[in-house]
């Protein structure tokens, strides 16, 4: 079993023990998207997080040992053709070239960091539609000259 | 001529004339990643648009009439190899499964709509280094059952 | 076992057993081609739902229980290089940029969506050959401009 | 100039001389997605039909040649990465295999032919939003056993 | 046990038995291609053939059963690397426009159906080395003009 | 200019002047596929054969000395997306195969040269719909074992 | 087991036996290569031949079986990015051209047959380290020209 | 004008001059094969040799300044889709794997060199058909151990 | 004309005025590397930047404007398939691994700055030949953890 | 179990038991980042190391035998999108052509060898965050001229 293959376990656990993200969210003390984005195999766990977490979920001594397997953040982690990550890539699609020159512009030379980098998710209610939320915060780092 | 050219004859224009993109998004009344993406080539403009940038860039006839051809939304608007967008790109590797996950939680079977959507760019002081603060708004959609 | 699996079990089960599909969608009481997609894997099927396709198809608890696992709507879904799936490609490969070009004519700047959206497939008998009429209806949704 | 880029001259000229495709396709006698494809450079346009349409639109000999060159039915004719275009790709990824299997079952081994094939494009009003609606009416193919 | 892994033993079973493929070709009453191809995988195979052919080279009931599942006639068919496959497809390569050329010429804008289509397989006698020839027979379809 | 273009105006020289592929073999005395293949720029083409269907087509001479550049049989002489060509592969996907069983079972282990290698074009007359055939003859090589 | 998975552990027997490529290809009567590439699964092998080898270096009856597959020739036979094997793609992308344009000077138009081929492998001492050699030895073959 | 573009038209020169590639060898003191990769753009060329080639072919100053500009050793330098390339390409996928295990049992954990490389062509006579030799000759590196 | 173009340019006039990139290094007084990669199109010229260079390689008015546009740090900047960056790949699939392990004993969870980052060049003498040096210095960052 | 599987678990279970690398280099008498790329399966190990190794380790036999299995140093040994890894490829990417261009100058027509190759790792303390210094150390070797 991999951190992946573990990641699915917890999720359908989760669903099935009616536990919300932000419930486990508020077990390990951290945000709700860094804990997904653990959980779900992209983030280190560690031993007590993940005894945790087998615990609140019922994990099999199996799941919760995967759980603290290194994280895995390659391609591997998404499928870009799932409909919603398409959604987001045709957005960057979209935009990214705006985001470059505006970055370059506000900032100089240099980019928005992925590592030191935030993303919080929410729901805005909208009498059209609900709307989804997603703020992304990552540190300016400018190229090094030398 | 074709309008990502044209775009890259704006954005060079722009910095030459010492114009922001903010100044050209207050010129067409619009807001800056929309006026940004516009220029860029992947908006539609308007004639009446296209002639006002063109006179506060001292744009050629020829790049005008470019600006005003269908947007440019497909790939070759944006080199994901370019280090800006590939930061974005792995965030979203990171991060997209749990995006997908909090959606099915908090909304229920759907997507957030890439169409429906707006991004907004800002600068966040931060004593430890400034930050880039990315909101994107999309509507959620659910999947239709029939 | 996955979505996917599961529904080649249930496509063969089907088969095997005579039911047709119009008879399993009577039994959820959706449409023909909801149906379909879901039980193949590409829709949400609830507890209730599995469980009674499940009891008419003689499935085991384990493809009862895969069924309920989430969609699969990503490219392993479908085989596109399968002759019958390829003439569908083909045919938006020669008419798509029609379509483009007539949607933007009729609704302006936007698209037909993929998620508020229907197919309808039906058989049409014509003395030199019967005929596939498939029917897709998606809303339009206008690109928003802020 | 080849076919493709005769069509995307065609496509302009037609927008700013403010004659829509259907007028086109009275000229031609022909529907309005056979049409709109043929000029686009899907379909072969003879003598006659190429000068009609550029009396129609004022172009240039060139393109009025341009238009008679053999069609361009290969991938170069679509950006699949283009969000129109892409709606309908995703839409066959998650319906496909359904397609396939509601073939089997009503007609047998066979496929839907691209070819002896029709399209359609209309607009059907709807209160919570008008909804664009394709038919696609192909022949079906058995397949040969010998 | 899929239906390219039950070919891969049909073939196997076939060889060892000192049975040709025109034995089992006679005893399904079929061509010899057609009969090759069916039981390798890429035909419809039903109860009845599956039985006649597992008595015959005295395969086991899961190789039989996985002989009736529908036809895999996709990528997954052929590996095109493998020498003898590289030089049809190089054939192809080679003289493909021009078959193109000559189909326009001779039957008018459409295409060589691969549905109504039949392929023979044949040794000729040479002083300078026996020859292989394949012939393949397939229906001219007009483009649909309407 | 290329052979592939050299080849492009050929046969739109060829067309417009109502020559037939059948005559420009004729002229050359070769065989019809062999020509075409030759004119479009899959064969080599000498200075007396250049001339001769330059002279017939009222080519220039900057087409003419084209048409004797080495040929071009890689990849860009064909689009495998374009119909025509699409089908024949996937004809190739479907039976090739069962072509490598049978050859084995026939002439043992070897290959079906593309080189010491012919193709012919014939139409077919049928009631249900005239049929394309396409013969192709090519050595047997057996591999060599030392 | 496949031919790939036999030929791995006929490659790990050897060398834990002590037997070299060398004694295999006495045992067999063939070449140092050609053993080489039949028992690593490259080439047909007999039932004889996947006797003697199997006995000389104890293979489980399994292994002897699998040996006895059709041969592997596609590109599952090699990884292109092993180092070893990288440097000659490298020296062919190096020196490719040169080899044919030479091979058209000297034979005129054709291949080198890669089937009535053979390759033969030598260490040859130097004192500024010793050398490996290749020498590539194949038929010519001359297009047909018809 | 590049360095591949350079070497199409010394081929080109050469050809119709009527010297060989040997002629060329001698007139620049080196080997046949270097210099034919030289001249087609393998190699650096120095302004000596340059010009005595220019002067011997009868080349324009374009020309023999751009057979001084850096070689071109990467993809670009062959198609490897061309049918002499691409046997060479199935000879490795074939042997590759043979020639790895055989350098390591020989020589160790190293591999055969691509740049301290030779490359030599010839001819041999046979009364079934002459052969062309190709002798590849590299010194072997072992892997560093520190 | 564009940053890569120009930059070839550069390298060019550098080559044939006997200047070295130390020489240019001196001129911006910044590092060899970074002098060189900047010249190349990887890092921002500016106005001052540019003009000198352009005043001691006597470059065209067109190449110093060129040298002003933004840099060029996406795949199209670097031919992976060109030898030397190809050994440096090769390298990095090798040890790349090692990296990533180390990185992660040494520091945590995070990644070495391809942004705040050197890279310098030298050489090494060694009696056995001389060596290429190549120090990579990349400022840790760690993931952030919310 | 292969070779990289041997290596997940070794550095599975030197995390567990609290030996560093550094600690497993001293045992094998071998450098740190040598060490560790045999050890997770990219060098050679012979029976005496992998046995010390796994004594050290408590590792089963399996994975004793496992490390003795022939390096595995293609693509499979790196995941390229893993952000460790993205980030060296893009620093190549970025200053892979200044590489170039520095070797030619200083050193001439040549590579630097990835075999006869060493590569350190680093930690260098800085007080606005500590730096990763990774030594790339390769012998120059001059491409042959013969």
């Amino acid at each position: 079993m991999d951190r992946l293959e573990a990641g699915r376990i917890v999720a359908g656990a989760r669903h099935a023990a009616g536990v919300s993200w932000q419930d486990l969210a508020d077990e390990l003390g951290r945000s709700l998207v860094w804990t997904t984005s653990a959980l779900l195999g992209q983030q280190p766990v560690d031993a007590d997080q993940a005894a945790a977490v087998g615990e609140r979920l019922g994990l099999s001594t199996e799941v919760v040992e995967a759980l603290q397997f290194p994280p895995v953040r390659g391609a591997a982690a998404l499928d870009p053709t799932e409909p919603v990550a398409y959604r987001l890539q045709e957005a960057l699609q979209v935009y990214g070239r705006s985001i470059s020159e505006l970055l370059a512009e506000e900032f100089g030379d240099g980019i928005m960091s992925a590592i030191d980098f935030e993303l919080s998710f929410a729901r805005r209610s909208d009498p059209k539609g609900d709307r989804v939320v997603l703020t992304l915060d990552g540190k300016f780092l400018p190229y090094r000259v030398w």
